[in-house]
C-alpha cells in the first residue's frame, strides 16, 4: 500500500479523481503536475495515514519513513536543491488538504528546513537576507504557534516591543539586521516557554509539522466545522509537504489568486488579483491592497500570458471555473492549488448555462452543478452587503428575503397603517389565520413564537415575504405597543429591517437590494423541467398567487385552501353567522350568501392555472378559528349579527377546543357540518362549467383533509360525487354549454398516520392522494409546530435531531409512512396519483426521497417552485 | 338439502347444534324433543329459507311446499287430529327464532287452523264454546295485524266498544255468545278494512302467516336491534310451526315459566312462576298476577314432579342455568321452549363457581360463561331499582358506580364542602391536573366536555368514583354558580345523582346501594388468574391506589404517574417556584425541597406494592400545567414565592401552548431541564434503598415518556441509569445496608407513531415497552381526546367508526403500530417485556388483541383489574 505521493517534473502518482485518499489539495497538485503545467515538485501523505497516526497513539506505519525519504529525495532532484545543505538548501511548506476543503481550520507551516546555518545560504542565494531572516522569523513563529502550542501573542509581543523600540510602524520597515536579532530573541523565548531549544534539524522539523498537522484535524473548530457542514470524523486529512517558492524575493516575484470566470457575475472574464514582492500571507493580512489582474498583463506580460494559458487549459480540463494559487518568484510562474471555484447563485446559473452553450457541459452536468436551495435568494430582495448593520436579535430564518419597515402589533393596525402608505412589518407572538389581512399589507413578519412551519412562516413563503419566527428574545407587550429585546425597547413607528434568510433582526432601515430574474435563469429552469420526473405544483390560495407559480414555473396547484378566502373582511361576518346559526334553515342562508363569493374565488384561480390541475382542498381549521377572541370583536359581531353578547360567549367558549390541531376539523367538520362541503362542492362545479362554457380549460380535483378511515372518505365523496355532477351537469346546461368533464375527481391529504397505515382501503375511494407532510410531522412525532421550537432547538443543540423535521422530511418515521402509504395505495388503485403538498414539497433532501418513493408531484410555495424544479430534476439525476 | 325440520314423539331432524340452521328456539324444540321431554309435535323451516324468500321477491323454494306438507302430517299423526278438520282439529302457532335471541322483535301467530267450522268443533270438543270463540276472536285479531298490517286498534277499537256496550270491564266478563257475535264485527271489519274476506281456508292461513314472520325479519324494529347488537343481517330466522297447546282449558290447566336456579341471586333453587287457566299472553299482559312456582306443588304435585325431573335434566344437559316456558293441558305438561337463562353478575359468579364444585364444569368452562364487563358492576354502588329517578339529561358513562351530592362548581369550593362532610359533586366544563384535590373530595364528576378518556374520566375510573363526561346539554355557568339543561336551572347546592353505568344525570338525592363482593367473587378471579398468560397491573398514582389494586389482584403497577404528586397543596408552591426559577440555582434549590416529598411517596407506594414491580413514569405534563391561571392564584403566587405579578404573567404567556398534548411534555421536557428528572431518579433510588434496607421487596422500574426518537431515550438513559446506580449504592452505603439491586430497569411509553416505526432502534436503550394507547390513539388517529366527542358521536351514529377508539383499541392502524413494535422491538432485544398502560388496558376486546400480538401484561385503573383478569384469561383460552 502506498502512504506517499510524489509529484514533480511533470509526474505524478495521484491524479485528481484520488480526493479520498490524497485531499483536494494533494489531487490537484498531482493532476496539474500531471497536465505538464509547473507546479513545485512535492508529496502527499495520504489521509489514511492521519487516522492511523491519530488512533495508534500517534505513532505512524512503519514503512512511511522510508516512503518520504524517497519523495523528498526526488523533489531535492527535482528543484535541485537539498534538504538542510549548506549551499542550496531547499525549503518546503507542509499544509492539510482534506478531502472536501475546511478553509482556515487545520494548520499549515511554511519555510520549514531553515535552521541557523540554512539561513545564512538563504541569504547569500537570493541576494536578500532581509527576505532570509525574516522568513526564518515567521517559520520560527508558526513551528512554536502550530507544533508546540505556543500563544501566538507571546512572539507577537517581542515584535511589537522590537518594532516600538525601533520606532518604526510596519513589519516591512525593519532591516535585515533588525530581523536577525528577532530571530534571536524569539529562539530565545522559545527555550524559556517550552523548555527545550529550537530544533536546528530540518528532519525533526519536519517529523513535527507532519504530526502537528495531523493531530489539527481533531482541533475544537474541525470538529465544529465538520459538524456543522455534516463531514465524518474518519475522513482524516493528508498532508502536502511542497518544495517552496517565494514570491516576495523581489519586483519580479509576486503571488495572487485568480479565477477562470468572475466569481460573482459568472461572466467569461479573467478575474484576480495579485501583489508584487509578496508572500500569500500578506495578501490575506490586507496590509497592501492588491492589484486587479488585468496589471499584470503590463507589469509581467510573459507571466500574465502564460498564466492565461493556464487558465484556459485548466477550466477545460476541469469543465469547470477554477479558483488558482499562484506565485511568481524572479519572473517564473508557479501553480500551488487549483479547485472548483465558489461563486454567487447568480453566476453559478450564467456559469452552468454559458458552458452547455460553449460545447463544455452537457444540460444534465449543468443541472447538477447549481445548489437548489441557492436560487430562492435570487426571487428575493438581499440587504445591501455595504450597509451597516445594527443587529438586535436572531430567530429562525423562516421566509427569505430582506425587507425593512415600520414596527406594528396588530393586524387592525396594519391595515391602517398600510393605507397610508407606510411600509410596515408586523410583529406578534403568533399569528393565525385571522391576521390573514394584516399580513397582506405587511413587508414581512416577526413572531417570538412558532417554528419553520409555523402560520406566520407558511403564510410567508407563499405570499414571498420575508418572516423571521420563533425569535425567543422578544418579549412583545401588544397592547403597550413596543417590545423589549433585554433592555432595548422598541416602539410602534419604529424602523426595522428582518433579513429572513439569515433570521437576524436589525434596528433601522437597512437598504435593500431588488430581485432581477436573468435570462440564464429562464433557460436553466426549462432545462431541469424537462429532466424531472416528479411534477412541480405549487401551494397557491389566490389568483396572484397562482400567477407568480405559473411565472416560477409550476405545473398546476396541488394545494388551494379555502379557508383563507373565508377570512375575507367581506365575508366573515357572514361565516361567522352561518357557525353561529341555531338552526338548518338560517346556517342554509348563511351558505347560500358564501356560495357566490366561493364560485368567484374558484372562476378566478381556475383561470389563472389553466391547463393544468388545481388541487382545492375543502374547509380545513376549526370552525372556532372563524368566531372572534376579543371582547371588542363579541360585540361588534353581537351588532353585525344581531345575537346577544352572552350567546356568542358562550358558543365561543363551546367550541374551544384544548388541541385544537387533534379537534373538530378537515373531514370531520365536513361530516358533522355536510352543508358546509356541499356548498363549496357546488361553488367549484358551478365555476368550472362556467369556465367551460368559456372555452377555458379548467381542471379542478376536490381534495378531503384530515382523512383517517376509509368510513370517512367514503361517505363523504359518495355524497358530494353525486351533488358534484348534477350541479355541473345543471350549470352547464343554464349556460346551453356542451359538459366538458366527465367528473371531477376526488382526492384526500393523507395526513395522520393512520391514513397511512390504512392506505390501501382509503385508496379504493380516491382519485390521489396528497401527503400533508406538514401535520404528518405532528402526528407521527407527536410534534406541535406552534409549540416545538423551545425543544428542537435543545435536540439540535444535542444531536437529538439532525435535521429541523418540519424543513426536511424524517425519513425513517414520516417517510417509512409515506412509502407504505404510497405502495399499498397504489397496490389497491394502479392509477392512484400521489402527491406531497407539505412544506418539505419545496425543500431539496426530502424531494430526492420523495422521487425515490416514486412520488408523481411536489407542491410548495411559489416561491419555492424554482428550488424543487431544479431538485426533483437532481433527483431524477441519481 | 333439507328446508323443514320436524321434531315430535320423541325424534327430531334436528338438535341443540343447529342454531344456525334452526334459530335458537327451533334447535332446541329439537333437542328437547329428543331427550324424550314432552314437546308439542312441529316442525323449523330453516333459516337460510328467510333469505331465499326475502331476496327473490318473496318465493320459496320449489320443494319447500311438499316438505311443509309432509312435516305437517307427521304433526298430525302425533297429535292425533288433523289441520282444518271438522272433527278433531289441529291447530298450530307460528313464531319466529333466530339464532340469537332478538326478544319481541318479530312476529307471532297463534291459534293458527281456526275458522268458522273449526271452531265449532274446538268448542265441543273442550266443552268450553267460550274458550273456542276467545281463541278465534285472538286469531283474527293477530292475523289481520301480523299478516295484513291492519292498525291493531282498529280490532280493539270494536272488542272496547262492545266491552262498553255489556257494561263490563275485563274481557274475561265477557260470555261465549259476546265472544261469537264479537268474531262476526272483526271479520266484517278485516273485510271492510281490507277489501277481502278473512281466509277459511288453514292451509292459506298458514302460508300467510310463514311470509309474515319471514318478513318481520326486516321490519323497523329488528333492524334497529341488529344494528345495536350487532347481529349480522343476512342471518334470517326461521319459522316454528307447532301444534298448539292450551292452558287456558280450565283448572287442571296452566302456563308458566321457569328457571332452573334463580338468575337473581344464582342460588340453586328452582324458581318460576305460573298462571292457572292462561295462555302466555296473559302472563305478558299483566292483568292477573302469577303464583311462585313453590306453590304448584301443592296444586298439581305430579306435574311439578314432573317439571322438577325436566329442569334437572336440562341443567345437566345444558350445563348451564335454562329459562324453561310451559304449559299444563288438562293436567299434561307440555314444553315450549328451553335457552340458558339470562342472569344478574352476582348470579352468574355463583352458578359459574357453583357449576364447577357440582362437577358440571371445568374452570375453563365456567372462566368463559362469565362477561368480563360485568363484573366491574360488582364493585360499585348502584342505584336502587326501585327509587324514583327524574333524569335531566344523558352523557357518556365514563366511569361506573352512582353517587348522589350536592352541586359545586370549582375545585377549591369542593373542598371547602366537603371539609364541612357534605357529600358533593362537582360539574365542570372539564377538569384540569390542577382540580386533583377537588376530584379527591367528591364523590363524582360530571362535565359538558371530553370523551370517555378525558382527564375526568381518566381519573374517576382511577380513584373507583363515578364519571358523567361530555354532557353536551349543560350550560355551566361557573362564575355565577349554576347550570342550565334546557330551560331548567341547577345550582351550586342542588343535589344530584349521577349514574355513572349509564350516563344519566338525575335531579335530587336517589338512594344507591353499596357493593359488596361474594366469596365466590374472589375464587372465580383466582382461578382467572391462574389461566390467564399475560399479567394484570393497575395504574396507580397514591399507597390508596395500590393497596385497591391488590386487593382486586393486581400483580404491580404498570403506570404509576409523578405528576399528580405535584398537585399537592403544599408541594405546588415549590412546584411552581422551580419551574418560574430565574436560574439553576434556584431551580435546584426548589428541587431539592421537592426530593424528600417525592422519596416519600416512591417509599409509600413501592412498599403497597412490595413483591410486585411498579413502574415509574417520569413527569410527563407540560409545565405550564402547574402555573396559576386565574388572575387571583397569580396574585397568590406572587406573594408565596416573592416574584412580581408581571413577571409571573409574561412566564405563563410564554409557556403557554397552543396544543399542549403535541407540545413540550414528556422526555423533551426531561432534556430540555434534565435536573427534573434527576431529581425524580435519585427520589426513586433512595426510597428502594431505604426499604431494602428495611427488607421490603420494593420493585422499581423507571419509564421515560413520550419517546420518539431512539436518541432521546439514549440521551436521558445515558445520565440517568448512572445516577441511579450511584444514589442507590451511596444511600445504602449510608443506612449500612447491602445492595440489593443489580440495577433499576429503564424503559419507555411507545405513544407516539413514530416511536412504533423505530421500536428497533428504540429497543436498544430500553428493558421494557409500555404502550400508552390513550396518546397513541390520539396521535395515529389525529384526535384530541378532550375534543373528539361531538364528532366521534357522529361517526358513531353515521356507523363510521365501529367503537370508540378511546374504549376499544382500533386494530386496524393503532394495533397495527402496537404489533409491528413489539415484533420489531424484541426482534432487536429478546428479553424486551412489553406491557399497555393505556385505558385499553382494561378493555376486554382490546385485551383479546393484546394477548394476540404477545403483550407480557396490560395495566390498568384499579376497578377495571378483575374485568382485566377475567379477560386475560378468556383471551388465553381461544
Amino acid at each position: 500500500m502506498t502512504l506517499v505521493y510524489y509529484f514533480g517534473q511533470g509526474k505524478a502518482d495521484g491524479n485528481a479523481k484520488m480526493k479520498a485518499e490524497l485531499g483536494g489539495k494533494g489531487a490537484n497538485l498531482a493532476e496539474m503536475t500531471s497536465l505538464g503545467l509547473p507546479v513545485p515538485a512535492g508529496f502527499t501523505i495520504a489521509t489514511e495515514v492521519c487516522m492511523d497516526f491519530l488512533e495508534n497513539g500517534e505513532k505512524y506505519p512503519a514503512s512511511l519513513e522510508a516512503e518520504v525519504a524517497e519523495a523528498l529525495a526526488k523533489i531535492e532532484a527535482a528543484m535541485g536543491a537539498r534538504f538542510g545543505s549548506k549551499e542550496s538548501p531547499l525549503l518546503v511548506s507542509v499544509r492539510s488538504g482534506a478531502r472536501v476543503s475546511m478553509p482556515g481550520m487545520m494548520d499549515t507551516i511554511l519555510n520549514l528546513g531553515l535552521n541557523d546555518v540554512v539561513v545564512e545560504a538563504l541569504a547569500r542565494n537570493s541576494d536578500n537576507p532581509r527576505f532570509a531572516f525574516d522568513s526564518y522569523r515567521r517559520f520560527i513563529q508558526m513551528f512554536a504557534n502550530v507544533v508546540k502550542g505556543l500563544d501566538a501573542h507571546v512572539l507577537e509581543d517581542a515584535l511589537e516591543n522590537l518594532k516600538q523600540h525601533r520606532g518604526v510602524i510596519d513589519d516591512t520597515d525593519l532591516n535585515a539586521q533588525d530581523l536577525k536579532h528577532l530571530v534571536e530573541d524569539f529562539k530565545g523565548i522559545y527555550s524559556r516557554e517550552l523548555g527545550e531549544e529550537f530544533p536546528q534539524d530540518p528532519q525533526k522539523q519536519l517529523w513535527a509539522a507532519i504530526g502537528a498537522v495531523f493531530r489539527s484535524w481533531n482541533c475544537n473548530r474541525a470538529n465544529k466545522y465538520r459538524e456543522i457542514h455534516g463531514i465524518p470524523n474518519n475522513w482524516g486529512t493528508a498532508v502536502n509537504v511542497c518544495a517552496m517558492v517565494f514570491g516576495n524575493m523581489g519586483e519580479t516575484s509576486a503571488t495572487g489568486v485568480c479565477f477562470t470566470r468572475d466569481p460573482s457575475t459568472g461572466e467569461n472574464v479573467f478575474y484576480g488579483e495579485y501583489l508584487v514582492n509578496a508572500q500569500g500571507e500578506d495578501v490575506v493580512a490586507g496590509i497592501r491592497t492588491p492589484k486587479t489582474l488585468s496589471l499584470l498583463q503590463n507589469e509581467m506580460p510573459g507571466v500574465y500570458e502564460q498564466l492565461n494559458g493556464v487558465r484556459l487549459s485548466l477550466e477545460r480540463h476541469y469543465r469547470d471555473v477554477q479558483d488558482i494559487e499562484f506565485t511568481v518568484q524572479d519572473g517564473r510562474l508557479w501553480l500551488l492549488q487549483t479547485r472548483n471555484a465558489k461563486r454567487t447563485t447568480q453566476a453559478a446559473l450564467k456559469i452552468a448555462v454559458d458552458m452547455v452553450h460553449e460545447g463544455l457541459l452537457s444540460r444534465k452536468e449543468a443541472i447538477a452543478r447549481v445548489k437548489p436551495n441557492e436560487l430562492e435568494k435570487l426571487l428575493h430582495p438581499t440587504l445591501d452587503p455595504r450597509a451597516h448593520r445594527q443587529v438586535i436579535a436572531k430567530g429562525l430564518p423562516a421566509s427569505p428575503g430582506a425587507c425593512s419597515g415600520r414596527v406594528v402589533f396588530d393586524s387592525k393596525e396594519a391595515e391602517q397603517w398600510a393605507a397610508r402608505g407606510e411600509a410596515i412589518i408586523l410583529v406578534r407572538d403568533e399569528t393565525s389565520p385571522e391576521d390573514i389581512a394584516g399580513m397582506h399589507v405587511s413587508k414581512g413578519f416577526l413572531t417570538a413564537r412558532g417554528g419553520m412551519t409555523s402560520h406566520a412562516a407558511v403564510v410567508a413563503r407563499q405570499m414571498g415575504k420575508s418572516c423571521i419566527a420563533g425569535c425567543g428574545a422578544l418579549q412583545i407587550f401588544a397592547k403597550d405597543r413596543f417590545f423589549k429585546v433585554g433592555k432595548l425597547e422598541v416602539f410602534e413607528g419604529d424602523w426595522l429591517t428582518l433579513d429572513g434568510s439569515s433570521g437576524e433582526v436589525m434596528l433601522g432601515k437597512v437598504n435593500t437590494r431588488e430581485a432581477e430574474l436573468s435570462s440564464e435563469f429562464s433557460t436553466f429552469l426549462a432545462w431541469a423541467k424537462a429532466l424531472g420526473v416528479m411534477n412541480v405544483r405549487a401551494n397557491a390560495d389566490t389568483p396572484r398567487d397562482a400567477r407568480a407559480a405559473r411565472e416560477f414555473g409550476a405545473e398546476g396547484i396541488g394545494l388551494c385552501r379555502t379557508e383563507h378566502m373565508f377570512f375575507d373582511e367581506a365575508r366573515l361576518p357572514v361565516v361567522r353567522e352561518m357557525i353561529l346559526a341555531q338552526n338548518n334553515q338560517e346556517r342554509a342562508r348563511a351558505l347560500a350568501k358564501l356560495l357566490p363569493f366561493q364560485r368567484q374565488d374558484f372562476v378566478e384561480i381556475l383561470k389563472a392555472m389553466q391547463g393544468f390541475p388545481v388541487t382545492i382542498r375543502l374547509l380545513d381549521p376549526p370552525l372556532h378559528e372563524f368566531l372572534p377572541q376579543t371582547e371588542r370583536d363579541i360585540h361588534n359581531l353581537s351588532t353585525q349579527i344581531g345575537m346577544s353578547v352572552d350567546e356568542i360567549r358562550l358558543r365561543v367558549s363551546q367550541l374551544h377546543e384544548a388541541n385544537p390541531m387533534l379537534g373538530h376539523r378537515g373531514c370531520r367538520l365536513g361530516i358533522s357540518h355536510p352543508e358546509i362541503y356541499e356548498m363549496q362542492v357546488c361553488a367549484i362545479a358551478e365555476a368550472t362549467a362556467q369556465l367551460h362554457s368559456e372555452g377555458v380549460d379548467a381542471q379542478p380535483e376536490v381534495m378531503i383533509p384530515l382523512v383517517g378511515h376509509a368510513q370517512e372518505l367514503k361517505w363523504l365523496r359518495d355524497r358530494l360525487e353525486i351533488l358534484s355532477a348534477e350541479t355541473y351537469k345543471s350549470a352547464s346546461a343554464a349556460l346551453n354549454a356542451k359538459p366538458k368533464t366527465e367528473g371531477i375527481p376526488f382526492g384526500t391529504m393523507i395526513e395522520v398516520p393512520r391514513a397511512a397505515l390504512t392506505a390501501n382501503q382509503i385508496a379504493e375511494h380516491a382519485d390521489f392522494f396528497s401527503f400533508g407532510t406538514n401535520d404528518l410531522t405532528q402526528t407521527t412525532f407527536g410534534f406541535s409546530r406552534d409549540d416545538s421550537a423551545p425543544f428542537l432547538k435543545v435536540y439540535a443543540r444535542e444531536n437529538i435531531l439532525k435535521d429541523d423535521p418540519f424543513a426536511v422530511v424524517d425519513q425513517e418515521g414520516v417517510g417509512q409512512l409515506i412509502q407504505w402509504a404510497a405502495e399499498k395505495g397504489r397496490a389497491r388503485k394502479p392509477t392512484l396519483k400521489v402527491g406531497v403538498c407539505g412544506e418539505h414539497g419545496g425543500d431539496p433532501k426530502s424531494i430526492e426521497f420523495f422521487n425515490q418513493v416514486g412520488v408523481n408531484y411536489v407542491s410548495c410555495s411559489p416561491y419555492r417552485v424554482p428550488v424543487a424544479i431544479l431538485s426533483s430534476a437532481q433527483a431524477a439525476l441519481q
